[in-house]
Parts: structure tokens; sequence; C-alpha cells
């Protein structure tokens, strides 16, 4: 977490009156300046970037006509059969996801999907034998703000009520989540998103994951929903400004919780967003008790594009090469969004920003009340940021203060013009707001 | 529907008792004979051949690193985006399962999957605003029998209570159909594969089309599931032998039920089984109510699959092409065992068979109590079957009559010797049961 130093500007709070008007009107011929340049700029998703999917186009090659298209095992990939993936493939992706390749199934493309699954079969069918979800009064589950909008989606659609619980430098604050889950039987999850964090860029601490494997829930169907997503997508190379987490599959184990988590990911952001393979890993009786449902619900998943992972990345040695490429493109794009924070914004007070060191985003917190006028300002001038309130349950972000910014997609010129514009917008709708507040509005 | 005819063979059961006997011992020697060859095959599922997915090897080589992986609406297929399938794709798939391509979601690899995401959704947020099936005390869905076993599977997994319907050479009785469906609100849906329907390959009427059009039901969130799985699966290439059925989509919209049917299909055995494109065809109201459905439970499906699949086949008539060249394999396999079945059981009144004129099974109806024992005795000697009960809602065949043929996958010796032991099978069971009946048995 950064609070603009002090290189000299003066905070906003601190300016005269007629002083913060005069400013407001250079700032509204600025972004009169800005809107005349038309952009088209969208840094509202983690959506690679064309120079990142170019890394992978290799995968294209590696199927041909030409070559044998069955796995170790010796099963023609193209045909029906294998449940839960193909050896290699586990290989694959459970050293990606940290767990031994007994623990893993592999899916489709979308480890989104693997999650609102899991839910919608806790909802018909309860957890290992517990009540469906659907028959009881109310099922809640915990929420780290700010967090990932998509899983807040998947609880809403279901009715699941969602409690907020504030995020710290270590992680989820975790004497809410004890105090929760260990005293109220309808609290049944907890989303986590527990390296470089979706949006702030937060790695949990070990005391941190050690708390999560030691809780001891009041609902016997609780699971720690884990989306592992970004577990090998630092930004920098060097060991020591890589972060490590502890394993929590591991962890729950050693504290006599073996069943407790869901752990999710997926090649998205390695491979191709849109086609890559997902993997869930958790204990065996959980694994068991899904592939029973697995067995019901497909013949099976997309064992060719397994093939083609472990064909083009082999093993996690590949794929530690390749994030370091997608870093070398990612990591100026959010030095760049940094600096510029850093040059417009510094010593104003009026707002604060991250620096994670991998992942997907940097999360800024405006002052309380500005971040929906900051992201339509944007909007006005041609660029699209994450809605504001989306980092927030219901959309509601009871500071309206967060706004996730996504640095990846836009070339690097587009993305310096998207950050001084939407710098520029977080002044203006400062200035505005503090000249509101002394009853000295527009 | 075809019974042995008269070659000049004895019904077993006009032989005398000593007959009966003698011919049971040679018989058994003849089986001792087979299980000396040690066999290995099967006969279960309906996979396609090794050959047969040769065909479709040009797939892996149309989106080589070279190509432009961009749809014709310009979105990067490799990159996060588009819910509901590229516009090229839609087109294809909606030529396939003939409906007007504004009609239709485009999904992953599995149509099974897509017909388990439909109830799935159905029980936790009901059908366009009905009552969701979880909170119901009883659904039941009408089962066409002999069907198909993965979709009684996914009513049982979701306790969905299933009832019977009998087949008919013209589709499944609709008499029962209408007065299910119009009569009982807890009836809110009805498995049916129209065309070369699994197993027996019947086609469904032009009338019976009509009927089920027509059906005004008792439930709001009654729904047709048209499983279209074998549209274009011909085995023959002559239009005159190949069946056309009526259209239903359309069909319910003449009969003012817009909304009344999902119509499933995929490129499963067109393709590849385990990587294809599966899609649903319905009214836009159902398809909106899914779109937000979709929303929730994915970011979106493999978009380059999709591309994949639109760059090899290009339209339907390279799609019939290429069905052309996978009959030319089948065919000859469904009619060499239609020979051996004539062959070996003509005239003998131990059974009847299907000869379907597309699709991927042949059913065969044993004299009643035999089809478990055939299939035990047919699994002793090396050559698994689909098993008996299995076309059956709870795996409860109440004639113990129907065994599905799959002939696709054993290449074409195999398959005559698994066919040739197949009816040593029905003989050895059937001389035992009419023996038992007469109180001589072994």
């Amino acid at each position: 977490m950064h609070t603009m130093g002090e290189n000299g500007m003066k905070a906003y709070r601190e300016m005269e009156t007629s002083e913060l008007k005069t400013l407001k009107e250079q700032l509204e011929e600025e972004y009169r300046g800005f809107q005349a340049k038309g952009l088209k700029l969208d840094m509202s998703r983690g959506k690679p970037s064309r120079a990142q999917l170019d890394l992978s186009m290799g995968m294209m090659d590696v199927l041909r006509s030409g070559e044998d298209l069955r796995c170790r095992e010796g099963i023609d990939c193209r045909n029906y059969g294998v449940l839960d993936g193909i050896e290699e493939a586990k290989e694959l992706l459970s050293a990606i996801n940290e767990v031994p390749s007994d623990h893993i199934i592999i899916y489709g493309n979308s480890s989104l999907n693997v999650m609102y699954d899991t839910v919608a079969r806790s909802m018909t069918h309860g957890v290992c034998g517990s009540t469906p979800w659907c028959r009881l009064p109310e099922v809640k589950f915990l929420c780290p703000v700010p967090g990932y909008d998509r899983h807040f989606a998947i609880c809403e659609y279901f009715g699941i009520r969602m409690i907020n619980i504030p995020m710290t430098p270590d992680g989820p604050d975790m004497d809410l989540v004890e105090r929760y889950v260990e005293t109220d039987p309808a609290v049944k999850g907890i989303w986590c998103v527990p390296k470089y964090s979706n949006p702030q860029g937060i790695s949990y601490s070990d005391e941190t994951v050690r708390r999560f494997a030691a809780l001891t829930p009041a609902a016997e169907d609780f699971r720690i929903y884990w989306d592992n997503a970004y577990n090998v997508h630092h930004l920098y190379d060097e060991p020591e400004k890589q972060d490590v987490i502890l394993e929590i599959l591991h962890e729950c184990e050693k504290a006599g919780h073996p069943d407790m988590v869901y752990k999710f990911t997926s090649t998205s952001k390695i491979s191709f967003p849109g086609s890559g393979v997902a993997a869930l890993s958790a204990s065996l009786k959980n694994l068991e008790e899904i592939k029973r449902q697995l067995t019901i619900q497909t013949i099976g998943f997309d064992k060719l594009n397994e093939l083609r992972h472990v064909r083009f990345f082999h093993d996690l040695d590949g794929i530690r090469v390749h994030m370091s490429r997608h870093a070398a493109i990612l990591r100026p794009k959010f030095e760049a969004v940094e600096r510029i924070l850093d040059e417009e914004l510094s010593g104003l007070e009026i707002g604060t920003f991250t620096r994670p060191r991998g992942g997907y985003f940097i999360s800024f917190d405006s002052l309380d009340g500005c971040a929906k006028a900051i992201v339509a300002k944007a909007k006005e001038a041609g660029v699209v940021m994450t809605g504001a309130g989306a980092t927030y349950p219901y959309r509601n972000d009871p500071h309206d203060a967060n706004i996730r910014i996504a640095p990846s997609f836009p070339e690097m010129e587009e993305l310096e013009q998207a950050a001084r514009l939407f710098t520029l917008c977080v002044k203006l709708v400062s200035a505005e707001k503090l000249l509101a507040e002394r009853g000295a509005g527009a």
C-alpha cells in the first residue's frame, strides 16, 4: 500500500478555496483537451495484450496433423474418454497449483466455470453429504473486499448472502473471518485470491494461511474457495521480488482439516485466456464427490487442448520461462501507471494505490465518495475503467472509493494516456468534492 | 424394426427338448472356443473409430502460428470475450441444427454438459421465472424407452422421477406423452433423440413432431429436451435413404408454443468426440434467460476451437461431404453386424433388431429375461456390450430384453468376431431359458 509521498505538491485539503477553484477550472480545461482527442481505451478487465498472446502462438503448431495425438497412457486424445484429465496435464497443472498430481481434476477452459459448478453442486446436492444449500433458509459467504466481481456475481446469482471482510496488507481480517466461520453455521464459504489478490495484489502472509488452515467451522460443509489465479504471475524475475505463500492444501492437512479447501487454477493468463485449461485441487474425499458429479455432467473435457498445453510448456520450468516473458511485457506497463500516478498525484492527498509485484491489477482508493464520479468522468473522455463498486459485493462500495486499474491490455502509449486522463479525473472530482464540502461547489 | 426372417431355420420354441439340449451343448462348445481366443473387444459406447478421427486431422492445421486468429467480427479469438459464440460458428452450428443463426448459443466440447447445465439451472432457478424445481415436492421427466443412458443419469442425479414412454416406429407413444404432459404439472420435461434415435435409430414421423409442437403442457416450465445428436449422421448418401424430420423450433413456433423446446447439438461425432463444439437452440426468450446465467458461469467458451471448426468445415456443404466420409466407414460396419445377425439368428425367433439408416446404434431385443445373461456371457468371452438395462431409467428394463449394439469403434475383423460371439450368446442364453421354462434346465 502506498500513500502519495511528499514531492513538494500541496495537498488539496490545504488549499484555499479560491486556489482550489482556479485549479478546478484549469483541470476542466485540461479535461476538455482530453475529450477532444476522442480516446477509446479499455482498462476495465484483466485482459492480456496482443503481444502477450503472441508468446503462446507456438502452441498452435505442436499438434499438427503429422503428430501422434495419444497421451502418455496411450489414449487417443481425439476420442471420448478420460474424465478428470490426462496424466501429463495433471502433472503440469498440479505443478502450477503446487499440489500432488493425484489431487487434481483437469477441466475445460474456465476456472470461473469450475467455481460456478462447485457452488451450483452445493446448492443442489450439498457438500460431501450435507444438506443441499437450496433447502437451507440462508447461506452466507465471506467476501474479502475489495475483491473479484465475478466471485460475487456467483453468490448473487444463487442468492447467497455476502458479508464484507476488510482486506489488510496480510490478507483478509482473520479475526473477523474466524468469528464468522466458527460461530455461524450459515457461513459456507469464503472467496480468496491468496496471491497477488484481485485487485490489490496482496499476497497472504504465512500467519494468515495458517489461520485459514486452523479454522474450525461451525458448518461441516464450509469450504475455503482458494482462487489460485496468479500463482506464477510474477512481474519480476528476481526471486526476492516474487511473493511466496504457504500451500493451503498441505496446511489444511497438517491442521487436521484436509477437506476444508477447494483450490482453483487455470492457464488462462499463461496461454490463451479463451482457450486455456482450468483445474481444481482438493482432498481425495472432495475430489471423489466431484467426480461422481462429473460422470453425470460430461463425457470429459478437451483432451487435445490439455495435450497441446503439455507439448508446448512441457513442465514447470517451461511455465516459468514463459511467465518471465509475460512479465517483460507487463512490468513496464505496471511501472508506467505507477510512475504517472506518482507524478500526478504525489502529495495531493487525494488517493492511494497499491504497487503489486504480480497479478493483473493496481487498486486505487480515492477520497470517499469519489470513485463513481471518477470512473464516469474517465468514461466520458473515452477511457473505460472497471465499474466503481465492482470490487464489492452487490456493487456496493460503502466508501465509494475503490477503483480497479487493469494495465495489461492497452499498448504502452495508450496506457500512458489513459493513466494521465485517470489522474486528471481523480484531481477534478476530488477538487469538486472538496469545494462542495466547503459549500463552494460549481 | 426387423423380425428375423424365414430362411429355413427352425424356431427354438418349436424344437423338441432333447433337440434343444443337444443344441445347447454344441453352443457351449462353440462358446468355449471363443473364450479360448482371448478376445478383448468393446461394443459398449458410440465411439468413432480411429479411421473416422483421422478424417478430421486437417483441423489440426488450420490455425497454425502464421494464421490470423481473429474471427469475422475482428475479435481476437485467443483472448477473453464473446459469451455465446463467434458469428461464423453460430452460422455453421445453426446450419447443422437447422435453425436461424440468431437462435443459438455455442458452448464448449460437450452437449451432455449443456443438457446437464440446463437441468441444473432449472433446479436452482426454475425456467423463465417459474418456481425453482428444488423447491417442488416432485419433478418428473418422461423418458421414451429404450433411450440414452446419460439422459437418464442426469435425471437420477437430480432426483427427478422418470416415467417410461414406449417407443413406436414413429417415435414416442404420443397418446401417453399428451396424457402426462397435459394433465400432470409435475412433468417438466421429456428426453428426445428425434433422429436416428439412441439406441433404435428411429426418426420421428411428421405427425409425432407436430403432436409434440401442439402439446399444451400443464406446467408452464415444461420443456422438450430435443437432443439433435445425429441430424447429419446418415449411413447412406442416397437422399431417399436419408431420414428427414420436421424442424421442431419452427413447428413449436407455428403451433404457438415457441418457448417449449431446447434443441441440443454438437460436432462430437463430426469432428473429434473429445474436442468438438456443442450448441443449444431455443426461442429468443429462452436464450436470453440462459445468457443471463452464462454471464455468471463463464467468461466464454473456447473460441479458437470454434474458429478451428469453421476454418476446417466452412459450411454445411463441407459438413455433408465430411459426413459422407464417416458414412463410408460406418456403413459397412452396420451392414456387417446386420448381416451376421441375419445369418445367425434368422428364423430362430429369439430376437429382433433395428436396421437404422443413421446414428450410432443397433437396438437388439432378446426374449424376455435374457438381456442381462447375454451381456454377461459376452463379457466373459471378452466382448463388452452396453450394460443390459442401461437403455432404461434406473437401469431397469422391465422385460430384461433390450441390448444396445455400438458397431462404430472396433475394426471390421474384430467387429465381425464380436457380432458372431454376440449371436452365439443370444442363442445359448435363449436355449437355456427355453429349457428352464420346460423344467429341463442345466
